[in-house]
């Protein structure tokens, strides 16, 4: 068994199932060695943000990770960004990244790097073994830092000669996974007094506290104590819809946030940590609690939210109760032009039981976001980082991990032609993914935020650098060109009807919702 | 005027004429400032990588720099993989990387990342300045980095409160600009030597050695000495055609190179390094000349290689003489199905003198590399660095530095969807770019290269990986919905038509030739 072999080997051993790759020359071997060792499917992505968003998606709706295949600095390069939203989304990702042979590296070939230097910002660990046996060693050490309680990012670099020697010995024996560490007790008292203070309070959550279960706990522990539930802007993975908790979303507007949270004089938080503003403003604040709010953190990273959250359940006397999944009447949308209103109702309408929800749509999201609340029972996928060009990997990611599952990818222009590539797995594979790319021929969020830093665009040259328009942008071409099945709505009823058959047609389908 | 205004104005001032970008909300300061600042054209990419490629391509052939507006860590990031192959083609750029507040950066907002260890590998020079005169002062050492004689690229960190704040007093007075070290006439002595003895020898140059001038002088010295005259595999910019020279190129398969190279026992390097095999592959070598050649490096990155070559041509007596600019007989192909000859056989036939080539055609290419030799005369422009994804970009870049000269891009499917959204910013530039985009549905190189490291794909599972059908790419209708013309060519009548059409009706136009 050559050692490309072992390591594809001990990561089906390790439970690992899924691979999204653009491989290049250096990662031949590996490549190979997916005939030869089953249980590891291997996903093409185009371009590789594709495959590091994928991952991401993937592992948020899995809890466990898919490996991706990368070839060298320049394609790690490439997956930067996706790896960035899931380093803030808290995921769980291995990424082989092939090296050119160790023998050849002091030539400083063309498509040599510092991969060092690229993966630290988006890696907690990085791996270089020195031998097969130790690749295979680190091969376990990557998976033990995905799986840790909150997520991990692992970067293994697999030079070539390395990747198409024999294994010559055995590698080191596997250790025990090291759980997640006790609750501190006394954290959690302190935060339990907090909450029980008769101080306007509030409970924030985020990470992987927006699950199904730690989420019950947070809403049973606000409702037994009387504190206002909140959640992140930016979940990576929200529990939602009806039967389901409703955290109040920070808002992104500081001013928003400011004014809703300022009130408050203890907060206690969980998953996340203490809310600050996306970007800096001219005189605005960067953070949102006021001065006077005493924070409280019973968790960090190394514990698991679900045991810091029934730990203070516990302390307070609250109990998750059964509440009921009734959901809210929902009525289609009128006819007439398509609005960011009529695609919510439409969704929370027609939106079936169990569908995932990965949200990029951006200006174009908010109202979706609200009318939903209610829906069927549901999982809603936050662009966590804010790097744009994550919605359409994610949702192939989220299809592979959770097939049978209808993915509804809620996706706006500008961040659309990031990764829009994504499109052509989601047809290769025929994933259920539903993708509905609102047209507003606009970077909208931009228009918006120029003018909240105070800038002014007078003319047509500055705001040239935030139109789509000249030309617009043909969605349902593009969707056609890779490969899905594409219809362009302009009005409600065609919308509907698009959306109704989507989901009645497991497959890749494209939605173009013209709002303009 | 605020610090944003005086960078562009500043920039203005040193000759810098373009900036390919595409901000977000740290940088819509230096956006309302393009309104205020005139000379400075604003072109929009929809990924960042569109524009460092774009820039890589206008700087090679307006020989200065342009500027590049990108978003943080993850901007940055997508820019990554052609600000590679820009590093190892000795291009020019000014990267302004917009930054968060300084004030804001202790707050971990969700868009931070480590800016400098992203921007290492692919920077001769990264300023973060702490004030606004700071920031003027290091915008011109940026221009000074970029303007080196053989290159740089400058990654200068714009902090949004910094950008948005007035200037309070005069930056730094402006220095003279460093030139060229002069040549150290011991090592042109050296090289003159080699290439006078009476051993086999050979001059083999890349990089800037690659333009009209120092071209013609490498030939004059070859043509003198007796000297073999090779090229790097991938010159940045290459004069060709009718009247130039016509070096070897060292060949990508490194058992022919080692063929070709062998038996040489006296080398000149100019404008390059000894040649290194792209990949190592097992019991092949890494390095192609003989280890009894002994290799003298006149040149290194601190001299003009122009200096160089004339120096080492007055020392061996060799002159310049004007060659007749005699094309030779070229004849469209023949009716019947397209291929890689039939290609190359149009393209020496049609392109009119003073055509840029941008080749990113992997193996589809080499035929018409060949086969355009003694077309009129033009510019060859290649994949410098391995990373693909280079070649829609640079022919954006180099049609925004050369209007009036039509950009011929040789395209292969595989690398044209790792940034294909370049097509549109062709489409609203207007800009006189033919892509010709050659679809053989897979990735051809890899299934070469898989064979090549002794590696075999036995079954579908790994070929899938490698090919780029279920579903076939349909790059027209991704031309036309990206605003480009679109014509498919299925046979060389089709393709004959198509290709002079595009040449005749300035603006963008796709032609997509099917090779299967």
């Amino acid at each position: 068994m050559n050692v490309s072999e072992a390591i594809l080997h001990e990561l089906v051993e390790l439970g690992v199932e899924a691979c999204f790759g653009n491989p290049g020359t250096s990662e031949m071997h590996l490549v190979a060695s997916f005939d030869r060792v089953g249980g590891l499917r291997p996903i093409l992505g185009l371009f590789e943000g594709v495959c590091t968003g994928a991952a991401d998606g993937y592992a948020r709706m899995a809890g466990k990770p898919a490996a991706t295949l990368l070839h060298l600095g320049p394609g790690l390069g490439n997956g930067f960004a996706n790896l960035h939203n899931a380093r803030r989304g808290q995921s769980r990702m291995i990424n082989l990244v092939g090296d050119h042979a160790t023998y050849h590296r002091k030539y400083d070939a063309p498509l040599q790097s510092d991969i060092h230097s690229i993966a630290k910002p988006v890696s907690d660990w990085i791996g270089d073994p020195a031998s097969g046996e130790d690749a295979v060693g680190k091969t376990r050490e990557a998976f033990a830092v995905a799986m840790r309680p909150n997520g991990g990012l692992s970067t293994l670099i697999v030079p070539a000669d390395i990747a198409w020697s024999e294994m010559k010995g055995a590698p080191p024996a596997r250790k025990g996974r090291a759980g997640a560490k006790p609750v501190d007790m006394a954290l959690v008292r302190e935060a339990a007094a907090a909450l029980t203070s008769g101080e306007p309070k509030l409970l924030l959550i985020g990470g992987h506290a927006g699950l199904e279960k730690p989420l019950a706990i947070a809403a049973a522990i606000a409702e037994k104590t009387g504190a206002k539930l909140f959640c992140d802007t930016f979940v990576p993975r929200l529990a939602r819809g009806a039967g389901r908790a409703k955290p109040d979303r920070v808002p992104y507007l500081g001013e928003m946030a400011v004014m809703m949270m300022s009130a408050f004089r203890q907060a206690v938080v969980v998953g996340t940590k203490a809310p600050v503003a996306f970007f800096a403003y001219p005189n605005k604040p960067s953070t949102f609690l006021s001065p006077e709010c005493q924070v409280h953190t019973p968790w960090s990273v190394e514990y698991d939210v679900t045991d810091v959250l029934a730990a203070i359940a516990e302390e307070v006397g609250a109990k998750v109760v059964a509440t009921p999944a009734a959901r809210s009447e929902t009525t289609l949308p009128a006819a007439g032009k398509i609005s960011v209103e009529s695609v919510g109702s439409a969704l929370a309408a027609l939106m079936p039981e169990g569908a995932i929800v990965s949200d990029e749509a951006i200006t174009s999201g908010l109202w979706a976001y609200m009318a939903t609340q209610n829906a069927a029972a549901h999982d809603w996928l936050s662009l966590t980082g804010g790097a744009i060009g994550d919605g359409i990997p994610m949702a192939v990611g989220a299809a592979v991990a959770c097939p049978g599952r209808p993915v509804i990818n809620l996706q706006a222009d500008g961040s659309a032609m990031y990764t829009i590539q994504g499109l052509w797995t989601a047809a290769r594979e025929n994933l259920h993914v539903i993708t509905i790319l609102l047209n507003n021929k606009s970077y909208a969020v931009l228009n918006m935020e120029l003018d909240r830093v105070g800038a002014t665009a007078q003319s047509e040259r500055s705001r040239s650098l935030l139109s789509l328009d000249k030309p617009v942008i043909d969605f349902t071409a593009m969707g056609r060109a890779l490969g899905a099945n594409a219809v362009r709505a302009e009005d409600n009823e065609t919308f509907v009807k698009a959306l109704k058959r989507a989901l009645a047609e497991p497959g890749p389908h494209v939605i173009e919702a013209m709002m303009f």
